[in-house]
């Protein structure tokens, strides 16, 4: 890689839930929130905006977002301005296109911001928007939306290696109980202890309510600067160190293995090895846990454990407090809800804020140094890494 | 700016209109195209893919087209792979991302597809989802959509400073005059004399229909790569020389004056700047004419004319053949048609073709050097400059 260092120097993430407010209500809400947050900042620091959003056409029949959030937040961006679509990773995608341009040299100060407004008066036409995602005219009249897709995700691994319903509840127990210290996420003070997960109702055999993700309104937005801009902004900077990205497959019927996640290790290799570090050095990870089992995978796949272990793994504890490092301390998607394209810029906040020390305790990683953020997108055929050090200097 | 240089370095444009194709079936269209253009490209050479689209979500019911594109064209992008939308300067934004993600060594060769499908069996549905575009709560009750938006434009530029029908036709009538050299234009092989165009059906008065781009189903497909990559695909580079944008109000209610494009100023500026050019120094510019009386007000906002004098630029023939500089030789939005998310990437296929020599002499700009693409998008709040030389090394 060329071009000058790049950090994420502030963010924030408002409560996420089922929110009276409407698209552009959650945009104008991130955006006073992130001025408090970031007592530096002042709207004329801000030359860019990259907005994540995926789908506002279907759940808020409005497009053109990027100059409306723009708006909302009181900005008028002069370098670049743009809204990054990736479905579930749109959030990332946005924070991508930040840093490209700042590393660059096309920007020197830029908002990253998500928003996604997923809960309609019919969630009916909801869920329907949520089959836009995938190869619609071939793989939306099977019923292929996310929920039973991971379905048979989580059955060939059960298959495969002999992974368990107690196993997939491990990964949720930790995740809901993480976002019991985050007062932004939707299931905050609520309770999920692993037997009451096994007695959920399934919705997509074997996967029961606790094992899948919300559809939840909310937003998110962070700040990222040039090398040389960053100290005006925080003395704890999280320095991007790694980008990476794989596309494969789109159709269902092009799909290879189901559970062996060959895109993610692409994309991992490439994000780890700019950074010059290994899978071993990381001491917080975000990763994309739509699904329990998308989590036992991505363990795998992540290479934090060999093919097939990832449902001992989470049973282990490895991903908890105490374990080999901390894997969703915020509560992931699961504790948190999944605004599509807010998460990823969520979780931007989160590995900021754990470098900073700013987390409450049950979930802060002692020092940490490493931290990475995967977000997968459609039938886990994209995915998308990002590699963030904390202290030191550009 | 600092990173490396960037240049596009070959593209395609198939045909556009009304086709019966599908969104994806446009998408492999413009993919085996793009490789019969560029015979020096592999796919295995293809990191990263940039698609701008304003609407899938509406037009096609799909979003998540990122790697839908990719699986048309035959690709498996491993640096980086997103979608950008910015409604009618989604393609700018697409080439925009790549130059930037080039610029700062996170990608050597991209590919960028603007796709988009407008003509439905229903029209009224069509035309209902060009509302999304504007702040579709307030202003899409009032009716705002983009036709009486532009003519309250042209009412207000005719009464400001008498602009004329007879000018509005003469930027219609080169335009269409130049399409007839474009094979892949919408309205190649039509006749649009000055007489037929004032006799025209009124759309929005006083803007007939041959002052309004169409609804059009098309793509464009261009590759862009670093300098040390350049030379394995033309000896004819389009170097990306400046970049320039502007976001300012979205809600009407808070617009400016209509007929005093500040973000286009601010835009050009920048763009220019970077390039260390004047406008003088523009040979060729491929500028939005959504309706006519758009490439009238860009005329004076790019400073090719004093305020006021777009009407009189136009008639007097400045932007054709034998004036100052040749605007729209390609044949412009009016006479190409807009597909969305394809026309700026469609613009940019032409200045590399201009650069090239590779054009019908009817529209060859002799010898050009410097080239500049404009796009505005929604109610001319956001604009979008990017700024070309042919030619010459990095």
């Amino acid at each position: 890689m060329s071009g000058r260092a790049v950090a994420v120097v502030g963010g924030v993430t408002p409560r996420w839930g089922v929110r009276s407010a409407t698209w552009s209500e959650l945009a104008q809400e991130v955006g006073a929130a992130l001025f408090r947050a970031v007592p530096g900042l002042r709207s004329e620091d801000v030359d860019s905006l990259f907005v994540g959003a995926a789908e506002p056409e279907r759940f808020a029949f409005q497009s053109h977002v990027a100059p409306l959030v723009a708006e909302q937040m009181g900005l008028r961006p002069h370098r670049i301005v743009q809204r990054t679509e990736l479905a579930c990773a749109s959030g990332q995608s946005a924070i991508r296109s930040a840093y490209a341009a700042i590393a660059a040299g096309l920007s020197d100060v830029a908002v990253a911001v998500g928003v996604e407004k997923m809960n309609l008066p019919s969630m009916a036409e909801a869920n329907t928007a949520m089959a836009c995602v995938m190869d619609r005219p071939w793989d939306g009249p099977a019923g292929a939306t996310a929920p039973p897709f991971f379905a048979m995700v989580a059955q060939r691994h059960m298959l495969e290696y002999g992974t368990t319903e107690e196993q997939l509840a491990a990964v949720s127990e930790k995740n809901h109980r993480f976002a019991n210290t985050n007062p932004s996420a939707q299931f905050y003070e609520k309770s999920f202890p692993r037997d009451k997960l096994l007695r959920l109702p399934l919705i997509a055999p074997p996967l029961r309510l606790g094992d899948c993700a919300s559809m939840t309104d909310g937003a998110a937005a962070v700040v990222l600067a040039g090398e040389e801009h960053v100290r005006r902004f925080t003395d704890t900077p999280a320095w991007v160190r790694g980008s990476g990205q794989y596309s494969d497959f789109h159709n269902l019927a092009n799909a290879g293995s189901l559970t062996d996640w060959v895109g993610l290790k692409q994309a991992v290799r490439q994000a780890l090895g700019q950074a010059k570090i290994s899978i071993g050095d990381v001491d917080v990870a975000e990763v994309h846990d739509c699904f329990t089992i998308s989590e036992i995978i991505e363990y795998e796949s992540l290479g934090l454990c060999p093919a097939g272990e990832g449902g001992r793994f989470a049973a282990d504890g490895r991903g908890d407090v105490g374990g080999d490092l901390l894997v969703n301390p915020r509560g992931g998607l699961l504790g948190c809800g999944h605004p599509l394209g807010a998460t990823g810029i969520g979780q931007a906040v989160e590995v900021y804020q754990q470098f900073a020390g700013r987390v409450p305790p049950a979930r802060q990683s002692p020092d940490p140094e490493w931290a990475l953020v995967h977000n997968l997108s459609g039938s886990a055929n994209v995915h998308s890494v990002m590699v963030y050090q904390g202290g030191g200097a550009a």
